[in-house]
This record gives C-alpha cells, structure tokens and sequence, in this order.
C-alpha cells in the first residue's frame, strides 16, 4: 500500500474562468485516522458547478475554500483503515474527500452506496444532484400532471432526472440544452417533449422556439442556467408560474452581456410569479422520500443518465473547466482509482 | 348641472418620464348612463405608480390605455343619475370612472364607502392601496412577532400602510424612504423603528444603514421601489428570507443604472429567498378580511396617513409625474370636485 497521497489544493482565486494556473497538485504522507474515523482511498470524484463558488472568497451559502487549502467535493471512496465500529476496512462509501487519492474523516461523514446502483450514480442520480432534482421539482417548483415545465442544462446531472421524474409526473416537459446532440438524446432517451439548444440562437429566438414547444405557456422553469436561457423563458412563464432557482451556471464566472435586473424583476411583478432559490443541503431531511422514489426507478431502469469520466486524478481541473463550459455531457466524474475488487 | 364633462386621454405614450406632452385634455357631452348603469361626478381621483404600465404598450397583466382612449383610474364620486336600483342619487361611490370630471360605469363596478372614513381614505388606507398593502403584508410575505421587515417607499399609500401593520404584528420595521421629513413622520408618526434616506445614500452606504438598523439581519422585504434600495437590501436578507415584490418605481420609466440581473438571481440563489410578484387584482377575495381588521384601525384614529392633493383635474399630469418622482407625500389624490353637500 502506497504511504503517500496526492491532492488539489486552491492555489489562486480565479476572477473569471478557472484555469490550471489556480489549482496546485500537491504530495503528502497519507494521513491517520483519529479515533472514531476512517480513511479512504478515492475511486470517483465527482466535479459540481457549486465548486466555482467555493473558489471565491464572495459571500455565500458556505465558507470559500481558502487558498492553500484542499478542494473541496465528494467521492465514492473504498475504506482503508477505519477506527469505527461503523465501517470495516473494504466498505464502499460516500464521503467528503475532496479532490484527492486519499482522505480521512468521521464516520458520520461517510454514507453507504445503495446495493445494486453503479458507483458512478451514488454521486449522479442517486446522490446530491438527484436529490436536487427530486427536491427542486417536488418542493420547490411543485409541478403537476398537464402542466408545463422547462429544464435548463437538460441533460446534465441534475436537469435530466428533472426531465425524466416531471415526464413520470405526467407534465408537458420542453429541455434546453447546449448542442444538438444533447437536445436528440433529451427527447431520444430521457423523455422530453422537445429540447432547444441554447448554443444555436440567441434569446430571442429561443424565446419563440420555447413558445412554440410550450403553447400552453410555461407553469414552471427549473433554473440551472441564467444567461440567454432565463431572458427566454421569462416572457413564456404562464401568470404564478414558478421558478426553482438552482443555478446559474452562466453566470458563475461574470456578468458579461447579462440583462439589467429589472428585465427579471419586472417579469416576476407583472407575471406574478414566485422565484425560490434553494440548495440542496437545507433538504437532507427529504433523503428518505428521495431514495424511496428514485431508487427502484434506478434498479429498474426506467430512469437513465450519462456520465462524462475523467481520467486521473491530474485530470480534475481541465475536467472541472470543461464542465463550466458545458462540454461534458451528464453527470461530470473523475477517475482517480480501480473500482474494488 | 353641467351638459359636458372634462377628461384626460393618452395623447402620446412615454418613453421615459411622462409629461404634459402625453395626455390631452378633452371636452365632451355628459354621457348618459345605459340600463343597469349610473352616471357619476367625480369628487377625488385616485393618482396610483401602476398607471405608468397602462400608459405602454408592453406586455402587462392588464391591458394597456389605447393612444386616444380615457386615462384609467379609480375616483370617489357622487351619483347625479341611475338605472340601476343599486344606487340613487347622491350616494357616494368609488368607482373606475378614470381622469375625469364625470364618467358612466355598471352598478357593480361601484362601490360603497364606509361610513365614517374620509373620502381620500376610501382610495388610500381603505382602498386599493390598503389591500395591496395587507395582502402583500400577511399572504405573500408572510411576516410574524420578533421579525425584521423593510418596507421601501415606506409612507407611500401602500408603505405607510404596511409599516403601521407589521409594526401592530410585532416585527421589527425598518423604513427606506426619499427625504429626511419623509423618514422623521415614518419614525414619529409610523412607528418605524428606524427609516433611511435613499436619496442620501449610494447602494453601499444604505446597505450599511440598513444592516445597522436590522442587527439580526431581514427577513422580509415589501418591495415598492427596486433601484438602489433593491441593491441595498439584498446583501441583508436573511437565508430563506421573502420578498413581496409589489412596484419598482424606480424602474418604471427607464433602467438607468440597474444593476446586472445575475446581481439579483445570485441573491436569490444563495440567500435561498422567496420572491413573489403580486397584483392586488387578484386577491380581491381577501377584501373582507382586509376590511375587518383595517377599518376599526382607521375609525379609532390607530391607523395614519398623509395625503398629497393636487387642485383641479388640469392638475393631474403634473401631480402624476411627481408621484413618479417621488415628490409626493403619502397618498396622491387630485381633487376634482366639491364634497357632497
């Protein structure tokens, strides 16, 4: 067994987009566990927009990463050593390693993949970001049968189990998404009446395209995007529609070519419609509901995903990059070690 | 009696401040009043932020006034003739008759004031302002004992309503208001714990003001205004705070110097705020409710207001315009005609 590990570390604040230059690969004495922990050795690492915000030093709904300091993000992880009566060395985990080979921490921290469910998904639809989805869509946006519903970024990891899940509700189910591929697979595989990709018009004209994919008008938007895609929705929002603000992933590294805010704020007024921004980690007490629900759709099946898989751990940042473009496809992931035996 | 009537039409739409220039004064024939209708002499007109919409041609939740067509608006009036059994001559209504000095409308269109409450009052505290103030207050933003709500444009017609009732809920109120005597009534006369100057501040200084004024941070925001107390504001908002977003006057004739709508969607995002638009409109169910709670408040003096009435129907483009400008003082009314002897 090796003794050393590697990680990312932050080594710099981007002020736009994140490059190579602001993470440093760093070698370290892989650690102990204290009493009461376990240490890990890391087979995925999963890479979630929510990361870009922790590299600023901007307010937030959780403290920054500070410079020097380990990248934050979860994996699949296989115990090494464990100081728990919790875990035995051998153990399949879900825990907060970071963007790292190895790591340690409290068995609390660490959860237990669902028997049957590739590894890939404990991080994609059965983990945080389908619980985003499951949560945004019944908590928050609250849609019914024979409503309409529009998901942006509709293929990835959160916007396709929205998809599909508003589909299995019996909703009218119109996808945005970046790139023609994307749009066939949404209507193709995940269930979509029709799916706009955003990367071939502008707002205008996404904007009429969405009407005519929505003639009843929109009940409800599922906001991952921002940018071009809320200036077209907006318009097409039906009076109390809502919005379950998500993300917005244009946005996440400037402002550039965004539209004044009273553009949105007025549509809200006029169009009397009830915006909620939520995050995903104030829910954890609807995992029960979720995994009740989503599971067996999952050992069944019926609920499908795609999944973009980096190569090495050294891959994590032009990875992570690329998943700020839109250039993976489904859920991002990154392969830092084998699967168990 | 009179033969002919006076009114005001659209002459022209605005694109920016509306002035002189976009309405026309116009004689005309006293109508007269059809089966099941009255005709009215109108004694107060109602001057209301939201005529600014009527007067685009943008998309809105009612209709725009056509160029050439009768500015819309409520009055208090006296019925001089009826054809309905509804009303007699000489009752004393409020109904849509618009800017004019006389007007015919369907018997159900107008409405009983309450005995005892000043005719201004019937278009201000216990009319429309008053509702939107109430429903705002207690259905959309939900507000309760020990909390911290501001309320911009807080002695408006809708704000000053609104102070005076959280304050009577328990909360703690926090005014923003345009001018030093506009905030010292809000706290002497209000009962505003506090009231901020806009016009004495930049964005940064208000939210520092505002910040200091609510110690424990906002939970609820009745919106009037957008502009720089919007931008204000937000940075204080509470995690799950709400937004009643009611008017944004301050956007109403141009966005000059807004700021960027990722501003606004980050907030909403990270702070995961509710925000929700409302049109008094639509809660019309809730006037008994309203009334039953609001009018005891105005008969035994508990409730307070101010009023600024412009002379003369020839007065209302120029009182409109100040209204926009913020230069009114509580509720702008145009007094059009004599009381009822």
């Amino acid at each position: 067994m090796t003794d050393t590990m590697r990680r990312f570390v932050l080594a710099a604040r981007p002020e736009g987009e994140p490059g190579p230059e602001h993470f440093r690969l760093e070698t370290a004495p892989l650690p102990d566990p204290g009493e009461g922990q376990i240490l890990a050795r890391t087979i995925l690492l999963s890479l979630d927009p929510y990361m870009r915000g922790r590299m600023s030093a901007a307010r937030s709904y959780a403290k920054p990463v500070e410079v020097g300091a380990l990248m934050e993000g979860q994996v699949v992880a296989e115990v090494i050593a464990s100081r728990s009566p919790r875990w035995k060395t051998g153990d399949v985990v879900v825990a907060p390693l970071g963007w790292a080979t190895h790591g340690v921490c409290d068995a609390e921290a660490a959860f237990r993949t669902v028997p049957g469910v590739p590894l890939g998904a404990a991080l994609g639809v059965m983990g945080m970001p389908g619980l985003t989805a499951w949560v945004g869509l019944n908590d928050i946006a609250g849609g019914k049968a024979g409503e309409t519903i529009v998901v942006s970024a509709a293929t990835g990891a959160v916007g396709g189990v929205v998809g599909q899940l508003a589909r299995a509700k019996g909703m009218r189910v119109i996808g945005v998404a970046g790139g023609a591929e994307k749009c066939a697979y949404a209507v193709a595989e995940l269930g979509y009446h029709a799916c706009l990709d955003h990367k071939a018009m502008d707002a205008r004209t996404l904007s009429r395209a969405i009407s005519e994919a929505a003639p009843d008008g929109v009940d409800a938007y599922f906001e991952n995007v921002g940018g071009t895609v809320l200036e077209a929705v907006l318009p097409r929002m039906n009076t109390f529609g809502r919005i379950a603000l998500c993300g917005m992933i244009a946005w996440y590294s400037g402002f550039e070519g965004a539209p004044p805010a009273p553009l949105v704020w007025g549509a809200i007024l006029r169009q009397r419609l009830r915006v909620q921004g939520f995050i995903v980690t104030d829910h954890q007490n609807r995992t029960g509901a979720f995994a009740a629900e989503v599971a067996p759709m999952i050992l069944s099946g019926a609920l499908k995903w795609r999944e973009t898989v980096a190569e090495g751990l050294e891959a994590a940042p032009a990875a992570f990059a690329s998943l700020l473009r839109g250039d993976n496809f489904g859920k991002q992931l990154v392969r830092v070690g084998a699967d168990p035996v």
